[in-house]
């Protein structure tokens, strides 16, 4: 991959991309919440052709068609947003901060290993709600420490 | 300017940006319709200060602070189209056509000195309502032709 395409792929991510993560209830998961990573980049599905040319380049993540028209290229998986970001975290502009944010939050994940250390992974997550100007954002560490308290799984 | 900030730009462009000529209606001109070319780049309002930066550094073109939270990054004079897209059409993907389309007319409307040579830039214009797959073109080259045949200036 040239820095010439990485540099585009950052512009694209700026312009038109999200980089975030969700929280999601998952029971199967040991705090019951999921910690759900993505970066999207979005095309009306005129651009269909495009977006499968782009994937194919890329070699990461699938493309996700909407019912209202839209496209979401999307990499979900940790090793590709880490990729993903690796390339183009040297020429984004726009999303640098979401794109570090991102990449803490993958590293740190993997050393939770404590009610006390999930929380102050869920504290990184809520960041991206000022960075994304996110108003939908329901789920955050407060509803989470809510959510534990009341299993009993974190002492006031 | 870097070859990486070029890549860059294209692919802002590509993901968020427009390019595209309008023919207004305007009897200051020979023709009575004004060709009205403009590259844009979209970023909603919270991204001003990044937009700022951006123009800045392009040193082409101007903001235009929508009533509806868009800022439109608009270059709309000739010599400066040529630049934005000599600068970027190397690393276009998505909106190549759209780039060689508008250099094309851009080098064409200099030469053009008749009604006939009118019709065929405008018909070059057209091109554009495919291209962007756009439903709001409401003057084409239709528009165009009956107007002058009612003027006089077309015979049939």
């Amino acid at each position: 991959m040239t820095k010439t395409f990485q540099a585009y792929l950052a512009g694209f991510l700026d312009a038109d991309g999200s980089i975030y993560v969700r929280l999601k209830p998952n029971s199967t998961y040991k705090y019951d919440f999921q910690v759900a990573p993505s970066v999207v980049f979005f095309q009306k599905d005129t651009e269909k052709e495009f977006l499968n040319k782009l994937q194919k380049k890329v070699k990461l993540g699938y493309l996700r068609f909407r019912k209202d028209g839209i496209i979401e290229y999307t990499i979900g998986d940790r090793s590709s947003i880490k990729k993903i970001l690796e390339l183009t975290l040297p020429y984004l502009r726009l999303k640098k901060k979401q794109a570090k944010l991102m990449l803490k939050i993958l590293d740190n994940s993997k050393s939770v290993n404590s009610v006390q250390g999930f929380l102050e992974l869920t504290e990184l997550i809520d960041q991206f709600g000022n960075l994304n100007y996110s108003k939908k954002r329901v789920i955050n560490t407060q509803v989470v420490r809510h959510h534990l308290h009341q299993k009993g799984l974190l002492t006031p």
